[in-house]
């Protein structure tokens, strides 16, 4: 069993680095409080026995070393870049989770058949570099590394100029083989508490389809107008928000629909609203509901438009497939979730991970651990010592099992 | 009747001060370009013989002598202020409309019982300056002098300090009783042109009630977070931006109603939107519809609360009750615009006009003219010479019948 006072310390002490007033975290990737976060968990890592490899895109991978060292090793990790209003907890849990692994193998002095590593992927947040998860998505390549490195954030630093800065540009190469791979996370969701449960499976991850959408109406004034002679853009565009509700609801319980961004023009009281943007996001477990739920929205859109004589522009700006988890390791996951005592259930992540990445290129699975609220990317972020010591628990057993002993 | 070319070249040579490269003015209350138009129409209406007269907002008064002096002056005007991307007609027409109508009756030697006086209200925009309608605002009493004088635009600058920086301050006093008001305006709105009528004859101005709405919800992540946990504020704003328009299309042909701001909270793709700001603005031709309106605006919002699970704040703002015009001016109009042979129609205004004020506090009526595609407040505002002349004969036989000859 892991220590969860030790694992609770090791994430206090890395908040410190960037901790805000209110109690979260500000540690955007690739900055020099990034690099002092780094830095210490490649101090712990090495105190505790491992070796240190940094890839061309500033993955870090500490290795400790395996009886059969020609084995793939077993992997586990996450990030430590936050939101600018972060918290404690989000991708660092991952992170420390994994060395708290390391040091309750060294403690009890097991050596693993396989090695073991913990990664620590660069700029999952995609605060100040898009695309998000940049260096789990390299390792898998989903984009190039070149693609990545020439990045450049508002101020016109490249990727690869801010690795260069924080003295994390490792060496290039081909992502070297996964014996399986394991991600402690937050589930950045509420569902896990609603249903008092411990620990859950995470069988899957949503595919996600995000769409820039305009409705061009005609603008004008709210006064001399009459009701039956309006190309209002802001009432086609709420019948749309409704719409793409409706769209997730038909297809409970996983899909999900929002608009989270709208913007109105020219936003003035007493103008009838003559262009409306918008963005929407789309999500569901399998790629057939996902291309219906695409048909379901531009039926919308078109219907809407036809009905109000107005014009609605759909363009898809990011696709995300569904991406299933590894049978046997999400069983491995419960088993020894049961094996344990913990209360647990089967979710599905409906947020993109690292480790949606990796399950590309390898065998992996997720853990997830409640945290207050459902609340995340957050600066009020928190969650139960007691939960992250029980997926902690969950994740060691689950590598040692596919590492064997 | 009146010089329709002469009328037109007054326009034409007004809208070049602060003419944009677009086609519009850009002149805004009590800036150098506003003193320049001022002193053109002083100049103008002194070289047509009349006395100038100013007040302390600001209005002039241009007046040409009646056999009787001591008679209350039979008056007209407008504004010659412009939104920022403002055309050349708005406000303008209804001045240099009056202007012609003293040219008119110099050219035939006509003499009036009562004298006419051509107002060129201060601050009708309210674009650098709230509240609109000033000029015309403290004429009435609807607010005082001293609070006029003592707003400040965004850079700081009082009304008081403005006005005597373009030499506009002029004498305190009560206002002067007003035998008759008559205002001729484009009617910034497409009825006229969708029924091809010539002549507005305005019966009355809408009351307006304006409103701030704040939703609030609850900000997540879109994507681990599950529709039937969501509170989303966008979701329910939507859903009052289509109640905002049926309360409206329910009281039909007047009533209006329409969302014309919104903002998000905190507006990224992939979160549930928290909180919601939006405006309300209704219209309607009789105080009980408008409360009626008021009461369904603020049931269909307590309803949305309930059923969501969020919270919906109603704050009026603005309030302008309905303004009926003076039904023998409206009769005046009606019948001079037949006997000139123009095609007519009653019509309410839909906005706020000088004219809606000065019914307050005198006999008042107002002539619109159609305008293109009932586009106002923009640049490629445009308005056929031959409409603004018909409205300007019009105007000039109900003066003469007021001022009697
Ligand atoms: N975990 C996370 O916030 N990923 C960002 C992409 C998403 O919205 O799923
Ligand atoms: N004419 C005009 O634009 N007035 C402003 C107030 C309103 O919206 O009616």
């Amino acid at each position: 069993r892991i220590d969860g006072a030790r694992l609770w310390q090791s994430l206090m002490d890395l908040a410190r680095i960037g901790g805000t007033p209110k109690g979260g975290v500000c540690r955007i990737a690739l900055t020099d409080l990034d690099r002092q976060g780094r830095d210490l968990f490649v101090q712990w890592a090495r105190e505790a026995g491992c070796s240190i490899r940094i890839d061309a895109i500033g993955n870090i991978f500490a290795r400790r070393a395996g009886a059969d060292d020609s084995l793939a090793p077993v992997m586990t990790g996450s990030h430590i870049d936050t939101q600018p209003t972060g918290g404690k907890f989000d991708g660092n849990y991952g992170v420390m989770a994994g060395l708290e692994v390391v040091r309750t193998l060294n403690a009890a002095g097991v050596r693993t058949r396989a090695p073991i590593e913990v990664a620590v992927w660069t700029n999952e947040e995609g605060s100040r570099f898009v695309p998000v998860m940049m260096g789990s998505g390299v390792f898998a390549g989903a984009f190039t590394l070149e693609h990545a490195l020439a990045q450049r954030d508002a101020q016109g630093v490249s990727v690869a100029e801010a690795l260069a800065a924080i003295g994390y540009a490792g060496q290039a190469g081909a992502a070297p083989a996964v014996g399986a791979y394991f991600e402690a996370h937050i589930e950045q969701g509420p569902v896990l508490e609603n249903h008092e449960r411990v620990i859950g499976v995470v069988q899957a991850a949503l595919g996600q389809r995000w769409y820039d959408v305009t409705v061009q109406g005609m603008e004008a004034h709210a006064g001399p107008t009459p009701m039956e002679l309006r190309q209002d853009a802001l009432l086609a565009a709420s019948a749309l928000v409704a719409e793409v509700n409706r769209i997730a609801l038909d297809r409970l319980p996983h899909a999900r629909g929002t608009v989270g961004s709208l913007e109105v023009h020219p936003n003035s009281r007493n103008v009838i609203p003559g262009r409306v943007k918008l963005s929407v996001d789309l999500r569901a477990p399998d790629d057939a509901q996902l291309l219906d739920m695409d048909a379901a929205l531009r039926a919308a859109c078109a219907r809407i438009a036809a009905e109000r004589g107005l014009v609605i522009d759909v363009e898809q700006v990011v696709y995300f497939p569904p991406q299933p988890f590894t049978p046997h390791l999400v069983e491995a996951v419960r088993a020894n979730a049961a094996d344990l005592g913990y209360s647990c259930m089967d979710v599905v992540s409906g947020a993109g991970h690292d480790a949606v990445y990796v399950a590309r290129v390898a065998p992996a699975a997720m853990v997830f651990v409640p945290c207050a609220d459902g609340i995340s990317h957050n600066e009020i972020e928190d969650a139960d010592p007691a939960h992250l010591e029980a997926g902690c628990n969950v994740l060691l057993r689950a590598m040692l099992a596919s590492a064997g002993v």
